[in-house]
């Protein structure tokens, strides 16, 4: 049976007191044993919140035996270094055995890593570089509120933690939209790796959650379960100063609490106990010691039992009617992105329902063309104001709650800036969709800090991004729609100008009704014999216009439009070479990481080789319009039909 | 004669008051006509700025002749996009001319692009990337006290620009190091692109930067210029209520002040005036409409005789006798490039003297073995909590005062978390070396997030990094020496764990004593004739280790390492295919995107063809040792061998 606090009694009984002990005890011992039997990992900051932790897995709402249970409260460790207290309540509340956990505890393959990861039964969120959880609990608690779902989230944070400016953008989110359903319990055992936070960079905690609008909560003594029982029920039970705001429980505690010479000491944040050290603290804790017996237990084949699979979290979504835009019309990928978004809201966001599509932007819903998403249903738009960590951050989370999150915002602001946000969203398999605009040169008079051009290069190291960046904005209609409907994080790249559509030699447009988007696939949008011009994005309309100019001249060119940048039409490029002729490859990005690197590779691992050449940026793009800055470059149609010529 | 105001005066004289009237009319019209002209760039917030400015520029020690005059107060825009404001303000104080800015504004090659760059007279760094600019700030005041500089450092910022939460890092350090030579003036005009500030992200500046420990001084009315000098003038001499802080001026300002229909106007802060809405604020200005004769002006070539070609700002360093690891030695890269700063400290920052090196991580100094570096001269050390964003901002501003900045911290902290500063800082030609320690699987139980795989695939994105990735220790202490007497920008990674030393055939260090490092340059470390494995950094010992058994098997195999990633070796990776046989690549990083990815292009782009597979990390790693990882990932030994003969 588990154990269970009510968190509407007055106080603990003298029996929870005494239960409280015990666990807390056993739960001491594994943290000590479970590093120390790894020779790595982090038993202090483990033992400073683990009181806290297990007067909060009492008075919660979960249950052991069905981890993602719809009407838990999530937990969320923005500090995922402190597993082994984690695992070490979590084993106490039955999520899994305490011979899972120590035998498995930091080994290759195991179901019980270094830092938290959601492989593990109970575990919300993979976690481990500091300052996102906050943002990750926002998210979790903005959903819930879109669901009218009446949960809790509980994010736990650390004092070292609370340093990345992250957090304040999370805090400032959180208040703005009144995400009273969410509570944070900051570990403030006032050390962290170096030493104490007030050495290392003192911080007024305090003060910045109240500057940013919080109620703030004081906990004198994170070690004292009455104490801790009442503010943890009082603030779960809504009972806070200002009951429509988050609220934070600034908890004291003490590093390496419960063994005397552990306490109080930095050194502990990331050691674990050598043996006869370990035999010291059990005997303060008067615990028998069968570390031999588990280090024994640990040279067997690793168990993979416990592993908690990927679930996919996401709705049905209606894919609705593509638009198609005829052939001689004009206009910018972005406002095609902008209607299909649109389109998908009527057709999924029913009013007085929750939203199946969520839209998140960085004050720059006019020019990511949201404006109409969010006149439709405005609280499934969420305006982040200019804080894109937290916003790519916590779009990941409102994905993995059954919702399609749009994150829109520039390139450089979407790609550039939010690398390891993105990265952590890829690591936890969410469902978010980084429709990034303003890509490229294309950008313009902005100059280089905002022209984008790294976005192939950047989200390649991913492992679960599918990266589309379309042609024109017919392509970018399906494109939208494709992903919208399919489960997994997608990225879509545009540029920024207007331009007209990719058409067929015939003058229909290319993409036209009888287009669907299939990843993987490229589109030959020309067939010629001299060799082909492999191009994407927004220098398509020069790819074109050289096309042209070269048919003029007698020379008949292939191009091939690669929307599909991940998964790459490797065939295609096989294909083309056994066209005949040059291959080159024109684009609107980095010269050495974009679609000319991949053909590159799919070349030397298929052993081919013909003239080849990349066109590409070659360095910083100035400050001035696209057409100026694309010819400086050798990126317009005349310096594609040079380089052409020049490799025939 | 430059217009000049006395800090020292209790007031503006009548004269001075008209004078700045004048001033500001002039400059009214130049933000405007500028944006016309250019239809595009940001009039709001350059007309809510302009007087503080306008009495800024006449303040402060600067000399519009000679911009890069030592003692000149440093002004950074973190508002970059107010470029018309401040190109306005630098051409009435001198800079440069009136028709050099309008004829040139936003136009490709010219010398004055839309968010600022340095390449303009009397700017200091480029901005455009919010919140960015006040870690530039904090680096320049750091830089200043170090070199017992009494100049002033005055950072310009808006309220959507603090929304950012890089902002909050920089200013705890600003606390933490009491930098009081440095002050915020924030143009508190209360809207963003997408509306109020309040509507868009309710933030409490006041509060924000009080809770951070700064003295923070409200200026009711900034468009006042008896009030505006006042404050500025009070702060500027020093007379904050604590004198050893930092001190913000939040100054309340009107977005388009000036001008009646733009006044309180979100749209105005990135749209231009129509030519009919120029004529009337122009008429409402009093000035003469002449928009027509410089449009017609700017259809004449773009000049560039204004643009400031980038200085190199870097001191003499030595580099100190090298130190040799024997054969039998086994350590980790990370103690060697302890022991090289130490080293590179002892022969290079003199105690009492400014130093010519400094050290910057956050809250990892003994993992990244700066601990001696520390002790030589505690005060070059700059530790930053966990606060990678402003370390890395901070340390390009350092590295442009005639300092090495050495920043050090895990590889994802370093590259992956901090992509889009360090983005910045090789836009800004700085003199950053970034020695990341913990790259790839290497890192081991630390798990996924803590495993950086996209170090090369970062990297190769910049266009002013270069990159190493050195073998092991002795070739580590070579680098370090090599990136610290070089100036530039240089990356140079590393594993954790400890290692042997790569040896010679007949078993002294290949990287000994008569070895010195050459960027551009692989390294044979041996010969055979049965094809080659090109590696580099943590894996070698694996490949080392393959070698022999292939060796063993009577398979004679080159090895060739690549401890130079940009610039790479090209001649080296044709010569291993003109010797024959297979190539394999096998790196501790994303599989298609570090150097199996960089050989690739090679082979294409030279139009080469052979057996060619590349092997690296191909998912994301577990938490467990780097051994167990290795082998999971094929980055074994045996992985090595078996891969090189299914390739044979």
């Amino acid at each position: 049976m588990t154990f269970k606090l009510n968190p509407n009694n007055d106080q603990l009984s003298t029996e929870e007191l005494q239960k409280l002990a015990e666990m807390r005890k056993r739960c001491a011992r594994r943290i000590l044993l479970s590093t120390s039997l790894a020779a790595s990992g982090h038993p202090g900051g483990s033992l400073s919140s683990l009181d806290l932790l297990l007067v909060t897995y009492g008075i919660m709402s979960h249950k052991p035996t069905e981890p993602l249970w719809q009407e838990r409260d999530r937990v969320v460790m923005s500090i995922g270094h402190i597993s082994p207290g984690v695992y070490s309540v979590l084993s106490e509340y039955g999520y899994f055995t305490e011979e899972d956990f120590l035998t498995g505890f930091r080994r290759a393959g195991s179901g019980f890593p270094g830092h938290v990861e959601k492989i593990v039964p109970g575990v919300e969120w993979d976690t481990g570089n500091l300052g996102q959880g906050l943002s990750t609990g926002v998210g979790m608690a903005m959903a819930l509120k879109l669901k009218g779902a009446s949960r809790k989230v509980i994010v736990y944070m650390g004092d070292g933690d609370l340093q990345k400016g992250q957090a304040a953008e999370a805090m400032r989110f959180a208040h703005k939209y009144k995400l009273n359903n969410l509570m944070v319990i900051v570990d403030r055992n006032h050390l962290q790796i170096c030493g104490s936070t007030e050495e290392v960079m003192p911080s007024n905690i305090r003060g910045l959650f109240a500057s940013c609008g919080w109620n703030v909560e004081l906990l004198d003594d994170g070690h004292d379960y009455n104490k801790v029982f009442k503010k943890l029920s009082a603030v779960y039970n809504g009972m806070s100063t200002n009951p429509e705001l988050p609220t934070v429980i600034i908890a004291n505690t003490i590093m390496g609490k419960g063994i005397s010479f552990m306490e109080n000491l930095a050194k502990y944040h990331g050691s674990p106990l050598k043996i006869d050290q370990l035999a010291q603290a059990f005997a303060e804790l008067g615990v028998e010691n069968d570390f031999d017996r588990w280090a024994k237990l640990r040279t067997r084949r690793v168990s993979t039992a416990t592993l908690v699979a990927n679930k996919v979290c996401y709705p049905k979504i209606e894919a609705g009617t593509a638009v198609v835009y005829d052939a001689d019309k004009k206009t910018d990928c972005r406002s095609a992105y902008g209607t299909a978004l649109y389109e998908l809201a009527k057709a999924n966001n029913i009013p007085g329902k929750a939203p199946k599509i969520v839209g998140i932007s960085c004050d720059l819903e006019g020019s990511v063309k949201m404006g109409d998403f969010r006149k439709h249903m405005p609280e499934a738009f969420l305006e982040c104001g200019i804080q894109e960590h937290h916003a790519a951050a916590m779009a990941g989370a409102i994905s993995r709650e059954e919702m399609a999150a749009f994150f829109s915002t520039f390139g450089v602001f979407a790609v550039s800036e939010v690398y390891n946000q993105n990265r952590l969203n890829d690591i936890n398999h969410t469902n978010v969709k980084v429709v990034a605009t303003h890509l490229g040169l294309d950008v313009g008079e902005d100059g280089p800090t905002h022209q984008g051009i790294d976005y192939i290069g950047l989200m390649r190291n991913y492992f679960n991004f599918q990266v589309f960046i379309p042609a024109d904005p017919n392509q970018t209609d399906r494109v939208i729609r494709h992903v919208a409907t399919s489960s997994g994080n997608h990225f879509v790249g545009m540029g920024r100008s207007k331009m007209g559509m990719v058409l067929t030699e015939d003058g229909t447009p290319f993409f036209g009704s009888d287009y669907s988007f299939t990843p993987g696939k490229g589109d030959w949008v020309r067939r010629g014999t001299a060799g082909t011009i492999i191009s994407y994005g927004a220098v398509t309309p020069s790819v074109m216009e050289a096309w042209k100019q070269l048919q003029d001249e007698g020379i008949s060119v292939s191009v091939l439009l690669m929307a599909s940048i991940a998964p790459f039409d490797k065939q295609s490029v096989i294909e083309a070479v056994h066209n005949g002729g040059p291959l080159l490859t024109v684009e609107d990005h980095h010269v050495d990481t974009g679609v000319g690197a991949i053909v590159a590779t799919i070349l030397a691992d298929e052993g081919l080789s013909c003239r080849f050449k990349r066109l590409g940026v070659t360095h910083y793009g100035s400050s001035g319009k696209p057409a100026d800055l694309y010819a400086e470059q050798g990126l317009d149609a005349q310096g594609i039909v040079e380089a052409f010529k020049r490799l025939m």
